[in-house]
């Protein structure tokens, strides 16, 4: 693709939170670098649960790839989906282009993991891209439609019960906003049925919500999503998900709707490199985030097990990514300009914190020397999040959109647009 | 559905224009209304070109059908697709839904017409709903991503040409938007190709663009287009689309993207009730919008054929489906009052105006007694449409949109999303 002779390529595959940052990182290398995604936005994943249950567009929270990085004269955008990695002639394919690389990034994150059960998949969507939340928010807003003119009261059940599998932020996020749309947003606008008898489950298998924090903020999580009626069920294993619900510590229960927030398996990295991998499919990288035996291949984000204190994995966040990011640009750069290997520190992980939002002013905030619950933690994780948005104009809109929300209850983006793809009809 | 006893029982098919205005003007009629439509939102199909040209979100242009009308106590919205009218026993079907009636308002508007040539769509599609504008932006969006990596120059300038067919308002909204597009939005975007050398083409098989207009403002938008690089090509009859291209003229062009802006025709309200329709499909309604021989059967908007001064039909505009549901609405009150039918006025259209919007600072408005182009026209325009979006958030969102369009050249919702329903590659 570059055709500049002697200057290095660089070839990055993913414009995740890891990906972005390893190419700004490079911003002043004397590289070329290609960044290739199959999408031709980068999204941010943390408020996918907002896209999903309507209260924000998908344009609020993803931006195209490209456009971020124009004014980086140095990087080339090609949208395709790769395919394969050739580590022996240094070529990346995708979609019948070949990419030559001198260093390579594979940030290609991580996807929904099953747990061996991939049927699933059609009953149970994840949450991982822009595509799943307007699905999501497909079955969440037709589940109630169809409950409107069931037929049989155990039909309307069913159709108001919704399954959250997997007690993590993503799955505390969804339960809380699901609840908000049930008992606010929609609560007037029906004629039949009462949308605040929707029935709301969250599901974890271990002994409690938000394991990644201290026990009290999951206390205090599962003491507020209760508030707001949702039914919290701990160290309850999902054994089977069908169109017509989840079977769950033992007992089937019914429900129209399920979303999975539980498990996540790295993506194809690894199998393209060949590189040994941990259970949940993420490369187990070298203290400077390479490939064993490939010093000039990096791993990423999601798609890497780094590990750090104690044993510990460097959780899936997005902090987590950007400063894998930053650290692999740099190395790429120092290596660029021939400074010796052996000068570069190994990577270190620094934990800056862990927040979730559950509901209209109550998120729970756990940084190293602030600990915050209710409006205070949601004020903080407001600012944070829209702090983190990029570009004065999403900032912009998701502000307004959040305050407008916060004083009508409405939200604005409540569309049933495309089709179900997996043929599942929630009514039916 | 109602169980009201004696209040006669109105079902209006389709939340559109017409639709809404039948519901709002029975207002505070006795009666049961029931309003079904196949989508859970009422789009405004004015600024769907807006969409497909990544300016604004879906949500800024639709609305929950139920919530707009969860005020009026009288209203109950039922999501399901009509599949047929029993106009002997009085009874919409919809998918297993039996919505018995004392009046029905048909107001399910238009689709794309191929004139007989269905098997265009797939190359060619049109925009009436939201899906098709994602499914447009998609395409254009693609176009360029694929030139971008584009092996041939064959291939490459194929991408890069747009044709959209029909040189009525949609046709020079489209033709003027993808030109800003290109030359402002995602110039600074690409390393290998210049998107302002982009192929833009509005074909129109009349003698000029914008017929329903004077010929002055004709000229003027053609002219308007032509600066912004716009070719018109006016007595151009397309003959046939392909995956590669449009015959037209009697010459084959290559084009990666072609837009159908051309023929219309009207939804199944005919073939329900057995009525007679004219060429375009729409039913030849009564002077009161009824079906001859149902008297308590309306039809309303794109779907009735009504004939104004000298053999003119009512055109497809908001404006007049707005004036026939508010007619209907009104038949419809005085009838379930018992007022004598013979009191009721015949339906008479008030032609309001004409507008047109071709891109930055230029638009043309026809009015009674105002005629405007130019930077006046274009800020009438904004204004008005602004007025009729619905709701505070929708007119605030899109202002401030449309402002930070004018002052930055960026468009907010440059999303390749969904994939493409009819399986054709524009690169491959």
């Amino acid at each position: 693709m570059t055709d500049s002779g002697a200057r290095p390529r660089v070839v990055i595959i993913g414009a995740g939170f890891g990906g972005l940052e390893a190419a700004k990182a490079l911003r002043r290398a004397d590289v070329d670098i290609t960044v290739v995604d199959r999408q031709n936005y980068h999204c941010f994943q943390p408020l996918l649960y907002q896209v999903a249950t309507a209260a924000l567009s998908p344009a609020d929270v993803a931006w195209p790839i490209r456009h971020m990085l124009a004014r980086q004269r140095n990087v080339t955008v090609v949208m395709a989906e790769v395919q394969a990695i050739d580590t022996a002639s240094r070529i990346v394919r995708a979609d019948g282009i070949n990419l030559p690389y001198d260093y390579l990034v594979i940030a290609t994150g991580a996807t929904h993991s099953y747990f061996g059960h991939e049927e699933w998949a059609m009953y149970a969507p994840g949450l991982k891209g822009i595509d799943d939340a307007t699905q999501t928010r497909r079955r969440i807003l037709i589940a109630f439609e169809r409950a409107e003119v069931a037929e049989s009261e155990q039909d309307r059940q069913r159709l108001m019960t919704f399954a959250i599998v997997g007690g993590g932020p993503t799955g505390v996020e969804m339960a809380g906003a699901i609840a908000e749309v049930a008992c606010q947003t929609l609560a007037p606008d029906f004629r039949r049925i009462d949308p605040r008898t929707a029935r709301i489950l969250l599901l974890e298998a271990g002994p409690r919500l938000l394991p990644a924090l201290p026990e009290r903020l999951s206390a205090y999580a599962t003491n507020a999503l209760e508030r707001m009626g949702v039914q919290v069920l701990t160290s309850t294993v999902v054994t089977n998900c069908t169109d017509r619900g989840v079977e769950a510590g033992g007992r089937f229960i019914e429900a129209g709707t399920i979303v999975w927030a539980a498990g996540v398996v790295a993506s194809a990295g690894g199998a393209w490199t060949g590189a040994r991998t941990d259970k949940a499919g993420r490369v187990v990288v070298a203290p400077d985030l390479s490939v064993p035996g490939l010093e000039n291949v990096f791993v990423i984000g999601d798609a890497a097990a780094v590990t750090y204190t104690q044993d510990r994995i460097v959780p899936g966040l997005a902090a987590a990514a950007k400063q894998m990011g930053r650290y692999v640009g740099g190395v790429i750069a120092a290596r660029a300009r021939r400074t010796s290997a052996s000068s570069i520190e190994p990577f270190r992980y620094r934990h800056q914190g862990d927040l979730a939002t559950i509901g209209r002013r109550s998120a729970v905030v756990n940084l190293k020397h602030l600990h915050l619950t209710g409006l205070l933690g949601w004020l903080f994780w407001s600012v944070v999040h829209i702090y983190f948005l990029i570009g004065l104009r999403s900032r912009f809109v998701v502000a307004f959109s959040w305050a407008w929300q916060y004083l009508t209850f409405q939200r604005g983006a409540r569309l049933i647009t495309g089709s179900d793809s997996s043929g599942r009809q929630p009514g039916s």
